[in-house]
């Protein structure tokens, strides 16, 4: 999985900054996934939420248009071989097809967008350790007949 | 994706019954997704869960036995091409990375496990259309050094 | 690319009464595209269409219900071998990064849905040969920022 | 998905001159999506063709004879993670086979040129949200018998 | 590579007949690589052609009808490991890319029709053994500019 | 699919030499498809042939040497996506099996070599539009008993 | 790797019988490997010799006819998982560049025939532990010019 | 197939002192397809051979401690392209499991060792043609029961 | 992954008989993973082991001959999808080399033999929850020199 | 299987210093596995573990800063061709439904965690030869019910 060269810019920019994902998200007004989207480049920000971006991290102008570019998206191991990625491979594996009967018997045949589409992270605290918390939110898309 | 003859059997049942996940899960007391999972032979039930879910379906012991196995799990298309279930490959693939990097910000270096797992599907009115909301809640497990 | 069953039958009894897709579609009031995706199990009927349709075709009423369930959708041949269906392979290969970037120059960031989508086709006359044409018209949905 | 330096220098010419893929395609009088092809190598343009691209934007005439080659074609991954590219494979995968027999119901047994081919796109206005509108045009060929 | 049972059925009664494949394509008025391909369900047969052929195997009616559908075409090993098919793949690998280049010099950006095509066999004497001598005839196709 | 360096060089050298394949096959009284398996480095030329070969695009006696060199060959797509080369891996799916089953009635069982081979290409006109002739001759090896 | 019904049917009979591939191969005077090959159908026996064998397994003359086909060869795990098979493919990769490059350099620009080949397995006593001994013989096969 | 640095600088250096790999072997006193290995890297030397090489070939100390080294074995190409090496690829997939029960047969459950294992190159001469020899000799490993 | 028809016999025999792997290798004086292994079909049993398992198990001898038989090992999921087996391929993905490394550098180029090989489990109590142990053992093979 | 440059530099650091991965793990009190691991990039110190580290090998704080970073994991090999590695891979295409089995019987549904996990390396000395020894301990993970 080889990170763009803007990435690891600005991913070396708010190391350096000692800043988090959720301090740029704050600056921005957004999620701080989204914003994480944003600078992997697989989402794309206005010019103004790239240029407050970059100001935020100290970088320049320039870097702030390769933002607002609407990237060619995805990554390219078929079977990602990272565990944390992993799992939301093996989630879906394992639970896809319930899922997809559970969804469809509360709203139709239909999909849950992956592009009208939120995510959040949370951190739940467990007497047994903590727990992370990952809510998905898709606007259900009935197929239409013709 | 070749479905087990027990979930066909058991589908049909419930089919026949008139019954819905959510009702099934009323009747066991647990979650909808989590029941859609045994059914699919995704997760095994505990010989009196599966005594009830049978029972309920109006079908045998013998089924009930089946259920309480515990399964090869998963699926065995790579890619999966079922729409509904293609999203949550695509959202692996197009926020990966950007959550691990949050999770991980918050965590550590570690993982959301995918077996001490919960999975909850809800609807949510909007004006511009139904949301599907899904809710996921995995303990954190960091690397453990050694 | 292994045929349901209720498909083979539903193509079976279609030959047999001399009824082409278009004629079925009159029927159902629909387009023929929408009605061979129904009988090749990757679109649901509604009951009423469904018995419309095995009524046409001199079929049972539970053939019908077949045709109302929700269908894992999608073949298993990653690259597809046939030629006729191969083709839109290649037009994906080839025509998908200039299609992208015309079709996001004129939307913004965003796809064009295969969900809320509808698929028709034509024959064009030219003194070269005839011409198929092709229309899809798929919903454009903007990615969420959030 | 990499992009050949070529294409990289004239999409940067592009934005620079602040200029369409309509626009270009008006200069060249030819349609935009063709034009984009050319752009990203997926097509070859007349000598003269791309003497008047490359002037449009600002660029060599070495860039021209480049544009003039005939390219090696297609991109490098078998499934395509962009959602935007996606889309055309599912259309593929979940309407191929019907789409293979209405047309073939409707011309015989043969395919649709990927090659004596158009591809246009339109914005159609909808109160629900406009709407992607593609229209592929391509030869019917027969297979021939011999 | 599973066989269609049509293809079995048809291949031993030929075999029982003591017919070559020149012999049926002497009855038929065709090409023997030609009667081959619909024998294994990769061409479609005209009903006089396939009754013919029955006939001539000594076959039903029934068996005929088979032959005149429009059948899904192509084998499902994405790498051929019959050493007899795989010399193709391996002559498409090697002498892919200069024969391209020589087409084309030849014939302008555009392809060799797969399905405008004709496929000869032939034996050649020769002192140091006998020689497979293969025909392709493809109509050429230029690419369209639109 | 990348192309070597040295074919990269030698492309260009004729390009602006302004020859063709067949003229430098006259020159080294080859076929034109084996010089260009030998730019392509696929196949490899005698120091001689390779020597006259650099001699007559202008290039320096080094590049001769890298020409007799025993290439590692084939390319790395393991199935072509460039529509020209894909209609020969086409041509082997639809065909491969029909081919073998007429060849080897011919001659046995065994193969045509791909090594003992050569490949030959030729425009075929006709009223309907130019045919592209490909002749390919190789030797028969029937399979060895011991 | 699925088994032909025609090679169990003939490794029963051999293990009711008690005879090895060594006396098989003494009764057709051949060799052991090669017999092997014609009962697991990747090699073809001529009528004669398939009589031979049925008679020595007690079996049909149907059962002969089918030996004399010329068969599908190869299996269909890409890269296979039987430890024994799998030490073959590990040699290839380790060792196959090194060995391309020590025969081409005996041998000039070829390749070793795997049709006219031979193969033959031998114990060899070792006071560390016996070793098994492959000879293969193949002709070597120069890549034609044309 | 990318061959490391360090190879292409032995080869480039064996070619120019006109070194055969027969040649190598003799001053190391070991099997020219091992020395050709080292080469390649898929193999290890100890110091004293690899000083030995490098002193042969004309090169530094530096490129000794390089050829000393464990390296990781094996190419990338899952299945081989190259003709020569696919030949090796072939006869797995051809002879695979005829020479497992013909081996398994003499020894027992078992494998031949890839790493207890020798592999010698031999010219034969025959009227037909020479033929290329290799002898593999593996130490044989029978399961362990525990 | 499909299981032999002789695993599901044993597997229901022993769940019948409410014996555990544990209880069938203390009968059979050997390790519960290698007993398990048998039953699988990925090791073979001699007569005398295999005639006492399933004396054990009530079932016939016919069933004994068959856990004799040297089996064709290995599953088919190159990738595997149960959550169980999936943990070890990621502990090869992620700890493959470093364990390489610290292997190779105690014991010199070579491996850990997988066939004179053993693999124990065991429970270990801990505070904060059971842990699996699994030992494994193989013989060191170095690489041989010839 | 590419390399990442740090990892380069402190696996050249750690030759030139002569030092030992069991060494290094004395020095920094850990496991020699786990050191490899984090010099590999396959685990992350902590700023003191990696400070302790880079100083051992007389390197800069900022490999140190690398150190810590939280790796994306994992090779890109799908199967991996290192014969070290592979025979990991075997062991789970064997061994790994029997252990799933054996685990799952002693433990009840749910997995060996990967993550909660250590390996270590030990030689065992045997007459018969050096054996290699892995104690992998992970803790058990109950699949939840919800």
């Amino acid at each position: 999985m080889s990170i763009p060269e803007i990435t690891q810019k600005l991913l070396t920019a708010k190391e350096n900054k000692g800043l988090t994902f959720a301090e740029l998200a704050e600056v921005l007004q957004c999620n701080e996934v989204w914003i994480a989207s944003v600078i992997y480049r697989q989402a794309s920000a206005s010019p103004e939420e790239a240029k407050l971006l970059v100001d935020t991290l100290g970088l320049d102008i320039d870097d702030a248009k390769e933002l607002s570019k609407y990237p060619i998206k995805g990554s390219d191991a078929i079977v990602p071989t990272d565990p944390f990625i992993y799992r939301f491979y093996e989630i879906m594996q394992v639970y896809g097809l319930p899922l997809k009967d559970v969804v469809q018997e509360k709203f139709g045949d239909g999909i849950m967008s992956a592009i009208d589409f939120t995510l959040d992270v949370d951190k739940e605290e467990d007497p047994k350790g903590e727990r992370v918390k990952i809510v998905m939110s898709g606007k259900f898309l009935p197929y239409k007949k013709w």
